[in-house]
């Protein structure tokens, strides 16, 4: 209470209203860290006595602080801090997670958290960031700061493209275009490319944040259904014939939220599909890195010879997310409008951040790096397998994935993950619900489980008490026992 | 010629041809700064013998170098080295400039530049920032590159919310929504606020890169004329009436292009007429903070107590425009759908730079920055006033601004600025033509010029230059003697 009683208030009748004067004093402590998250506020009466005000003015004060979210009230228990301001993990925005209701679950404390697909700030590479910065900005100055081109900082595109090569993309550095993030290279591939009213096709399921995008373009959305090697060719291409879709959004590798891996001879056939009738291909990489088991793996980008693939590469998966930076290789077709569309969008990406990572990957830290996160990646991997294996209850199905973070179930028929979602959230468990990944939202027996964001002791933890949980849940909505002998296929 | 000697060819057959092997050694020069733009490259035939190598090879070479752009030729004279990559402000990209030609003019060395509304990098405050960025850095660690919140990291919003009470715009901290520029800005109200077909309404002339946008959306927009004090009132009710348009975008400080400042009066009757027909106003603030002689600058934001004003305020102008950081303050009819529409467009802004602002402002150095961009705008703006005064032809019309870094002029009736700029950009001297700022270009006579990006001494020189060639190009043109006498309005 020590804090509380440096609150000094100037009881003067010309001065500012009390309770203003306490909220104020209180959001200081709060602002400076002296009030960090989870930390209660004093009761009421203890308060008012030790300042010598009347209650309503204690009250008035938190409701203030209330009000702007800075504090929570719990029942029966007082009115606690309701977050750490220079550390603020408790809002999880990330995109998949963000899902769940619009992007604002607020996780309490310890919830193991298999919904989010973003990767835990420890495993960011942050001291090697921090001196390529102090470099760039010695070496650079002002010019770090003024405009960047739209297209992106040069030698960023040069590195970008020499880095492709690697990968068996070769390409031009004029069809580099850097972004800030991959959910903005889908946003401006669709400026530059949709009308209202055009058709696009999606995997079924798919990212949500894809479908938002073409939604808001007033775009109509085709999904295709997925197989365990990828989309079904019959049912793309006479959804092609039928609606002359303006392109194709697909992950190949490791899709989400199903986690699977196009075969290569798939690969090889939607992309005869794709010229034969001059259908553009959007295909997001989003962690193709994370390989472990895929012999393979390689993009669809690599294999296209007739340059009808647009490429979207982020960094947010391997590297850090909060860089928002990412590149597409573009098609020499749509080249300008892609380009002029970032431009509308934002000018350009940040030249600072930008410059930085050039110089971190020429540094070749990045290699390093990669190894690293793989290693720490496949740990969860092989964890949530074994753990999966273990004590999934045999009623839930799915396919193992064989790289990635994102595993996918399906719950048996009539049960609605969002349902155990509700149950599970309680006993601070939280995943993703199928829904989120459909169009129209027509699906609910599945889930997604990333291991993103959970260490091994969370994972092994995680995964019986989930399992345990969907026991209880199929046996209280009585399912559990006409289910188990019919088979549905996952995908 | 000592840096060439040390390219060593592997002539042996079993290697990469000769020409791409002669390539990346020429590219690795460009790359690694040791050739700078404008250096030239040796003569084919010197090169060649040196290298002991035919002809072609060196010519093959330096043709894949040009197609990267890395190098261009001048007929006659040689290769030359295309940029510096490091301190690439050849290229500007800035939004204003940005117009002419959709973003691609390079400027040749030594131009004066008026048509760029960027700040010189060399006001920028690159030490102070390096020091907030390490400090982050050292304080937050990997949070600092994890994602923030959609709606921004919240104690820069606290920070913003305390800095725009002093200019008495009082709002909540849930309605400031943090932006990667006012571009993001313009871009996501666009998408959060309008459907397909909607109406729009913007001042003409306006800021193109708007113009841009909504068109993207599919909106029609209607422009209404300017005054010298501000929109046409009667115009702006009968079109309201006619169109019901979702929104009207206005800079009613230092008008871009124009310059001119709304009266306090006109600013009053526009929030009565929005409030009149529930009219959403989008107020894009991009310089009051450069006020020189405005005694009624003031936002309209701070006089809108019916809360139908969404403000848009960006640190380009007078921070770092490569910071790629604004805010919005949201009314809270619209806040939804804006939050979502950020969402969808890149998630969130990069942390790092939210919080290295964040403690900028708390470091107040922030004041002592403004009052320096401040003497270093108002030395080039008088310096503006004085020069065109003394220098511009007086066929020409203009009304002077009061602050800000815009000066809007008028040629004689019929003539082009479009040709005079063919004329003057030969002469090293660039402005932005006035028919990019009109919906369809349907004005040509007017032109804006900036002093943004030149110095004092620019200024001098470059507007005694620029009124002689308006002087030869009027001559030219035939039309000083029947124009002089004819008054049209400038706005």
């Amino acid at each position: 209470m020590k804090l509380f009683e440096k609150i000094k208030l100037d009881k003067d009748v010309s001065s500012q209203h009390l309770y203003i004067q306490l909220y104020k004093a209180l959001k200081g402590f709060i602002v400076e860290g002296k009030l960090k998250k989870g930390d209660r506020l004093p009761p009421i009466r203890k308060l008012s006595e030790m300042l010598e005000v009347n209650n309503v003015t204690v009250v008035s004060s938190y409701r203030m602080l209330e009000e702007e979210k800075l504090v929570y009230k719990k029942i029966g228990s007082g009115t606690y801090v309701a977050f750490d301001l220079h550390n603020n993990e408790g809002f999880d925005h990330g995109p998949k997670t963000s899902l769940i209701e619009q992007g604002h679950i607020q996780l309490e404390k310890n919830t193991i958290n298999f919904a989010s697909a973003t990767p835990s700030t420890d495993l960011f590479p942050v001291d090697d960031f921090k001196e390529v910065l102090n470099e760039v900005l010695d070496r650079d100055k002002g010019s770090a700061f003024g405009y960047q081109e739209s297209q992106g900082y040069y030698p960023l595109r040069l590195a970008l493209k020499e880095y492709i090569d690697n990968y068996n993309i070769i390409t031009d550095i004029n069809n580099i275009q850097i972004i800030s993030g991959a959910q903005q290279g889908i946003d401006i591939i669709a400026k530059g490319l949709l009308n209202y009213g055009d058709y696009v096709m999606i995997e079924g399921p798919s990212y949500r944040g894809a479908m938002a995008v073409f939604e808001s373009r007033g775009a109509k959305i085709i999904d295709i259904p997925l197989e365990k090697d990828g989309l079904n060719l019959q049912d793309l291409e006479k959804k092609i014939i039928a609606y002359q879709p303006k392109f194709l959004y697909m992950m190949p590798n490791f899709q989400n939220p199903t986690g699977i891996s196009y075969s290569l001879e798939k690969k090889k056939k939607i992309l005869e599909i794709a010229e034969k009738y001059h259908l553009l291909i959007v295909e997001d990489d989003y962690l193709s890195d994370l390989n472990f088991y895929n012999n393979e793996n390689i993009t669809l980008k690599s294999l296209d010879h007739k340059d009808l693939v647009i490429y979207i590469k982020s960094f947010s998966k391997i590297l850090m997310p909060g860089l928002r930076l990412g590149f597409l290789v573009v098609p020499r077709l749509v080249y300008g409008e892609v380009l002029l569309a970032k431009h509308t969008t934002d000018i350009s990406t940040s030249g600072l951040l930008q410059r930085a990572l050039e110089l971190y990957l020429k540094k070749g830290t990045w290699q390093q790096h990669i190894r690293y996160m793989g290693t720490q990646y496949m740990e969860r991997f092989e964890a949530m397998v074994r753990s999966i294996k273990e004590y999934m209850p045999q009623e839930v199905e799915y396919t193992l994935p064989k790289g990635g973070v994102n595993f996918w179930f399906k719950l048996p028929k009539g049960l609605s993950s969002k349902e155990l979602y509700e149950m599970t959230v309680k006993q601070k468990i939280v995943f993703a619900p199928g829904h989120l990944f459909f169009l129209n939202n027509k699906e609910t027996s599945y889930f997604r489980l990333s291991t993103a964001a959970v260490n091994v002791d969370e994972i092994k933890y995680g995964i019986k008490e989930l399992s345990d949980m969907i026991n209880v849940f199929m046996r209280k909505e009585n399912h559990h026992s006409t289910q188990t002998n019919e088979y549905t296929p996952i995908l």
